[in-house]
This record gives structure tokens, sequence and C-alpha cells, in this order.
């Protein structure tokens, strides 16, 4: 394991991923009671609200009220989301917020056909119109973002090849606004990676393009999200999106199918004790996912947060942190 | 990860160890529904009782009635627990069930002095008689247990000389009575393994005892429970207990601390999706999951049995399985 990094990144995506989702209304105040709770745990990013339809995604009809009454921490990156350009309108009218655009594509041709209703010709119109959009916002940070990336529901596993022609596709597009990556996000969008197509997967991208940092954007729907991002902090990758408690994913039988992202304090804690500096206190943000708990009224699928700390149970006995001892 | 199996074992203890942990009586009934369900599923070991003091565990005062009322499946071996010589003598009476025995030690003395009122020379002296008793009847099975082998809520972080001298102590016990272990079970007990520190161990435990098979036992109370089990598969490993559903654990408040198995089904799914064969029918355990959690009542916290396989996905949409599209 000797690519493991030192330190990572973590994007904080539990708010927006999570209230979106939730059945019931959260109030306005909850939402930014967490945001506020979770910018006090270390976290240097938080993805905060979603600027999209309210007739779609009533969850988000207070995206502008959450995102303005949140206390904005000095050193904290407060990010949100939007799919087309009333959303973007909207978000760069927000003061506070740190806009990161993305050029966005699908490894499964199917999927963006289902999903978005564009295929490839259609979505580079769509993502050319995006990056006009920004230059002329000034967007300073634009990343690639490739979807399904290791399998779809419609296609099944998704190969190498096909992940590398999407990045070559985005490149396109970037190079043709002679833009250059900030980053790539590599998203398990419908859950269908494993350890192993993480590492491969991985590999092959940094081999091509081993200047731009790689995100991993992992769901847990089938309990391998940690084991997955395991395998992306043993193949060197510092940066990963997480969700707080799994917010956005539920054991409750009426959500079956819910996609959580991978738990943010099981990240924490698989890193913190091999020695992977997140920058995280872990304890506050166990209290902040029992926070996000009690907020939406049902279990979350969080497993630490359930279980203490180990960080707790070493000051409670003395103990010498894991480094140290072994 | 050249050192990944081609198949491996699986000794199911849901039954056993979730029907232990359940607050409300199960009828025998339906202990006995989920054991012959689990039994078509094509796992080939399953842990059906306990035999304990029906007083301190009333969830088991019908370990006999359970175990004489499941039809055994051929080509399945029904394994059965005990903590003491009364326990070991009900469970000798039985028919059907083979008996598996263990010389148990922990890594952690503390944690065997506060569980079980015992320092290693007392356990040594327990563990000789208990062996004497095995030749008495004959038992054809032999295994080391290690308790508490990476970690431990009273001392911190195990060391691996630590866990060898624990096996040392176990191998003098068994040499003592001319037996040689069948197996060592590395067991997680309170849930302080990282997919590094279960590399280190069973790296140490395999280079000075590589004729003896291991088998890993992993609790999931922090949520690395898959990552721990890959990281073993990435060594080697071949053997692992595990949990249908992750019966035992539990994400509602009330059972916080609640150290559940792996789950079995996240396991075989883990295994199934990395070319790793199991023998297990996933979609029927996936059922026999939802079983579980019916009859327990609430929801159980495995991921794979709310998320569906993929394998029933690839026949929805004729897709090729892993190993031939990537």
């Amino acid at each position: 394991m000797s690519d493991l990094p030192t330190r990572i990144h973590i994007h904080e995506e539990g708010p927006r991923e999570g209230f979106q989702f939730e059945p019931n209304a959260v109030p306005t105040g909850r939402k930014i009671e967490l945001i506020e709770a979770l910018a006090q745990t270390g976290l240097q990013e938080l993805q905060i609200a979603s600027f999209v339809n309210p007739k779609r995604v009533p969850g988000w009809a207070d995206a502008e009220a959450v995102v303005t009454g949140v206390r904005k921490r000095p050193g904290v990156s407060y990010t949100v989301l939007w799919l087309n350009e009333q959303g973007f309108l909207r978000a760069a009218g927000m003061d506070g917020v740190t806009l990161k655009a993305s050029i966005t594509s699908s490894a499964s041709e199917t999927f963006m056909k289902l999903n978005q209703n564009q295929d490839y010709s259609k979505n580079a119109e769509v993502q050319n119109a995006f990056m006009r959009l920004y230059r002329e916002h000034e967007v300073a940070f634009v990343r690639g973002a490739v979807m399904a990336t290791f399998g779809c529901n419609f296609e099944g596993n998704v190969g190498v090849s096909k992940v590398i022609s999407t990045v070559e596709r985005i490149q396109e597009i970037a190079a043709a606004h002679a833009v250059k990556l900030d980053n790539l996000t590599l998203a398990d969008t419908m859950a269908w990676a494993t350890p192993q197509s993480v590492k491969r997967v991985v590999g092959a991208v940094r081999d091509r393009w081993p200047e731009i940092p790689i995100t991993l954007h992992l769901h847990d729907t089938r309990g391998l999200g940690i084991a997955n991002a395991c395998a992306g902090l043993e193949m060197g990758v510092t940066s990963f999106d997480a969700s707080v408690g799994g917010l956005g994913g539920c054991p409750f039988a009426g959500h079956r199918g819910a996609a959580g992202n991978v738990c943010t304090e099981d990240l924490v804690m698989l890193c913190e004790e091999m020695g992977i500096a997140t920058g995280v206190d872990l304890d506050r943000l166990i209290d902040a996912a029992l926070l996000a708990e009690e907020i939406v009224g049902h279990p979350l699928p969080g497993a630490v947060m359930h279980g203490r700390s180990l960080g707790q149970l070493r000051r409670k006995i003395g103990a010498t942190p894991p480094a140290a001892s072994c």
C-alpha cells in the first residue's frame, strides 16, 4: 500500500444530496443548522444547496434562503449544484458561494439518453453552451465529470476504454474553450464499482492524464462504498465526495434503491485509522451525523455514527493512536 | 491483487448471532424458516443455535427445538455455539450437528479478564479441560480462535506481536493434546481492524504458520467490514464468517454499539463481482436477508439486500458478467 496518500480532501455533499431526497420537507432553519455544524468539523468544502426546478425538486425550493442564511465560516468553501442555465444564473447571483463548474459526460451513452435525453452529440452542444456561460461569468474552476464510470443499470459493466473515450470527449470540449481541467471526477453513479475496477480505471485514467487530480464519487447502494474508497486510496487518490451519515441513502424498505454517497464519517474513520489526515474532527462529525439523523427523522445508514469512534475509546482508556501502537 | 483466491468458504452465523441479540422473542418456527431458506442459497455451513444459559440469553432457550426442527439439507453443515461444558454436552447430544471445537484465547488479556474473568493462565486451564472433553467425544475439528485480534476497547490497538504470542499459546494447548489445528480464526471482536492491519496481521500469521488456513471473523460496527474482508481476500484468505443481512447489528438508536458481523450478501456481492466464487446464489440469499428482516421486524444493516444485485440487473438487460466485459 505504498501509494497511500498522507492527506485527503473531502467534498461534503450530504446537505445537497440528502435534503433533495428526503420525502418530508426539512425546514430551512434545520438545513442551515446542519450546514453550520458541518462547517465546524474541519470539513473544508460543503455542497449546501441545489438550484434546480422547485416544481421537480420541492426539497430545494428554498435554495436561496439556505445559502443566504448560512453564516459562512472562513476557510470553508460552499458549493452548490445546478443542472441548467437558469439554475447556474440563480447560483451565480449568490454571495459566499464558490462556483465550481463541470464538463459532464457519461461512460454509458444509454444512461445519458435515458436520464437526460441527450446522446453524446447533443451533450457536447449542451456542455459547450455551459462553457460559454461559465466564461462570461468568469468561473475559475472547471472539472471533468464522468457519470456511470464503472457500470450502468442499462448497459452493464463499463470497460476502461469507454471511460477513456469519455474523458477524451470532455477534454475536447475543454480544449475548444482553452480550459485546462482542474480535476476529474469519476462517479460510480449507479454503484457498479468494485475495489478491482476502481484500481483498474483509476490506474488507466491516471496513466493517460497524470497531471489531472482525480476525485472519486462513490455510491454505497450495494455496500462496497468504503471498500471502493480504500481501493482509491491505495491508488493514491486524494479527493473524495462523501455524505454525512450517508444522507441520501436509507435502510427503509420504502426507500429501496436509494443510492447514498459513501458516508463521510466512515471514510474519515478509515483514513484516520490508516494514518491518512483528513483535517476533520471525527467526533464532531459524528455529532453532526447524529444531528442529521434527528433532522430527517429516520435512521441513516452510517456505521461509525452508531458505533462510536476508536479515538473516543482511546482517549477513555489513555491508549496511543494506531500509528504509534502497531 | 494477484493473491485473490478463486473461491471462498462462508460460515453463515446470522441465525445464531442475530436471534441471540434480538430484543423481541423470535418464535422457534420462524428461526427454522430462516435457517431452511439459508440452506437453499448454496451456503454450505450454517451456525444455527447457541447452547448457552437460557437465563442469560433467553433468545436461545429453544436451541434444542430449533436444531431438532430444522430439516437438514444434504451437503450443508450445521454448527452450533457453546461456551461451557454444559453447553457442549447439550450440543453433543443433538443429531445432525457438526461439532466444531475451538481453542480460544484473546490478543488482549484485559478483554479476557473483563469479559470472561480469566487471565491467560486461567484460560489455559479452561481450554485444557475443554480439550479433554472434546477428545472424549471424539470431536474431529479443532480450530484456534483469537479474540480482539486487531484491537480492544480496553487496551487500544493490538500489535502483531501480541497476536503471534496468542497463537503460540493456542498452539501449546493444541500440542499438549496432540492436536493439529484445522483452522485459525482471527476475530475482530470489537471492530478495530482496518484494511492495513488486516493485511499486516494476516501476513505475519501466515508467514509463521503457512500450513494453517485462516478464517476472518469481522465485525462491521464502524463500517469497515467489507473493506477489511477485501483486504483479507487480497491476502489470499479463503474463509470468512458472515451474517445474513448483517443480523446482530442494527441501525436503530436503541441498539447503538450493536456489532453485527460483516453482511453475508454484501460479502458475496464483493466476491462474485471480483470473479471469486462463493457457491452462493446471491438473489436467493437476498431473499433470505429480506425474510430475516421481516422476522426481526426492523431494518437490517445489509446494503445489497436493499439495492438489488448487479446480476439481477444484468439479466434484465442481457448484459455479460464482469469477467467477460471488463
